[in-house]
């Protein structure tokens, strides 16, 4: 079993090529849901819909989210009712939410609810997706700080496009949990037989992630050899702002720095070409560092990466 | 101030002609909501929402429900994730019932809901519609037995198309509400200048209204004279089951018959030309019958039936 720890459109993008080299059913992903957010009553998760409608075909690769050729008639009509749209949701994308809290105000909790869009998806797409397990199923939204308020993570990401600079990255509510990581968290980290960081936000998609009570014990703990790949090239980040937050945390925006926050449970850390200078910096932090081509532009490229970093993991997973 | 008890299209296209000769803000319609239902957690008020769609000019006068030229992805991408679909929820019609769902859910009545939702298509439309209040604020579901089983309105109506024979009708949530009629319906009534019951299905439309406690009784002693209009032609229904349904129940399906259900407070029953032969035995009832072109195929027709209604009642309001 390989567990992967998932934001949305970098994540899945790996897990598509993930998903072509190992069967679905032995890939756990552990799903960030400090995004979701309540939009017109319907409870949105966007790094779960990213994964889900990317793995079975149906998402937009340009926009990273929604499902594309997506029309936006019920939106266009809220707005006319005078309701906030800035968070874009597509008439095919509402069925997801409607389908979602209905099984929630019916007594689901949000695993439950996740498994079942899975089970639709693959029913529909005619092939298994892979098991998606949310972090949580409490509500853990993650607030961001900007000069001017704190803000929900998505006014920052959606609302403001990503333009404030951020000072500050809130993790308080998926540090103080109700009831915990969602069932099968902590297991699918300490059962793994390889474990993954996907190329995603480390601060505001892995970050959450991590501040769920038991994950990071669980990362350092486990048998399993733990993999992560930078989201950041070059000092810059493929899409989203995860150059700029590192930057202005004080970080510094290098895929070193990001080795750097996976220091204490990392084994190997997958980077491109272009920072091979970095390589001893990395190895100076423990890690194996690998150097590669990490832009995933085509099928071949996703599952390449998939390879390389299964076969950095554990042999037989190559 | 005129006040107007409402089921769904026939009450529409009535209302439509009586907002063109009177200001739509002396009207006020009580509109059944025995009809109302949840689907996919969305609160549906099908006879309030085609008033409101029939007078902002948005419905589909063919349909006769939803929004003219509306979509359906939303609906198709809900079937696709294995949902009943057997009502059909448009995409524009879908922010209807979001926004109202929304307001319900953060505590407004249904009353309140109406009015916002009034509010906000009379903004989009840029003139007044007329007040809606729905009967109660409390859930009052109709219930139809057929010789096969007990049915919810809808399960009856839309998925099983008013194909089977109705053999009782269940208003006895109407009769047994927590809170009684909304704020405003007992009042409109006993207040009015006029009261005209719309050419609605008396059982199931305008049935449920008067099964509400206080109503009967209130048009009973009213000062205001009261009309009613047949929605039973030639002992046809224009649109609907009324017909079926009067006969199957026992009442016969004539417009006598609809002035026999309404003889206890109707005072001016208006029927069409083609119903002339059944003057005498309507008005062997104590009412006042009028005998007229009652079919409503366009403006002129609507707002003549509007002023004959009008007329009829108080001479000032011709």
């Amino acid at each position: 079993m390989i567990t992967v720890l998932a934001g949305g459109v970098g994540a899945a993008k790996f897990l598509q090529g993930l998903a072509a080299i190992r069967p679905p059913n032995e890939i756990h992903v552990i799903v960030n849901t400090g995004d979701d957010a309540q939009f017109h009553g319907l409870y949105v998760c966007p790094d779960i819909d990213t994964i889900l409608y990317t793995l079975a075909g149906l998402g937009d690769p340009e926009r990273g989210w929604g499902i594309c050729n997506d029309t936006f008639h019920c939106q266009e009509a809220l707005r006319r009712l005078g309701e906030a749209a800035w968070f874009q949701l597509g008439d095919q994308d509402l069925a997801t939410h409607l389908y979602r809290t209905r099984l929630l105000r019916e007594g689901a909790n949000l695993a439950e609810a996740t498994e079942a869009l899975r089970q639709q998806m693959s029913r529909r797409v005619h092939h298994p997706l892979p098991h998606l397990i949310p972090m949580t199923n409490d509500p853990a939204p993650t607030r961001v700080r900007t000069s001017a308020e704190w803000l929900s993570f998505q006014e920052y990401f959606v609302k403001l496009r990503q333009e404030p600079e951020v000072l500050e990255v809130d993790l308080s509510s998926a540090a103080r949990l109700q009831n915990g990581p969602a069932p099968g968290v902590i297991e699918s980290i300490l059962t793994a037989d390889a474990v993954v960081v996907a190329p995603s936000n480390p601060l505001i998609s892995i970050g959450p992630i991590l501040a769920v009570p038991g994950v990071r014990e669980a990362l350092r703990t486990t048998r399993a050899r733990i993999g992560a790949i930078s989201p950041i090239i070059g000092g810059k980040a493929l899409k989203g702002p995860a150059d700029r937050m590192m930057a202005s945390l004080g970080f510094g925006s290098t895929a070193a720095a990001v080795a750097e926050l996976y220091r204490d449970f990392v084994d190997v850390f997958v980077m491109d070409q272009q920072d091979a200078a970095l390589r001893p910096e990395v190895e100076s932090k423990g890690m194996q560092a690998i150097v590669t081509q990490t832009v995933m532009t085509s099928a071949g490229s996703k599952e390449q990466l998939a390879r390389t970093m299964l076969g950095a993991l554990r042999d037989d997973l190559r």
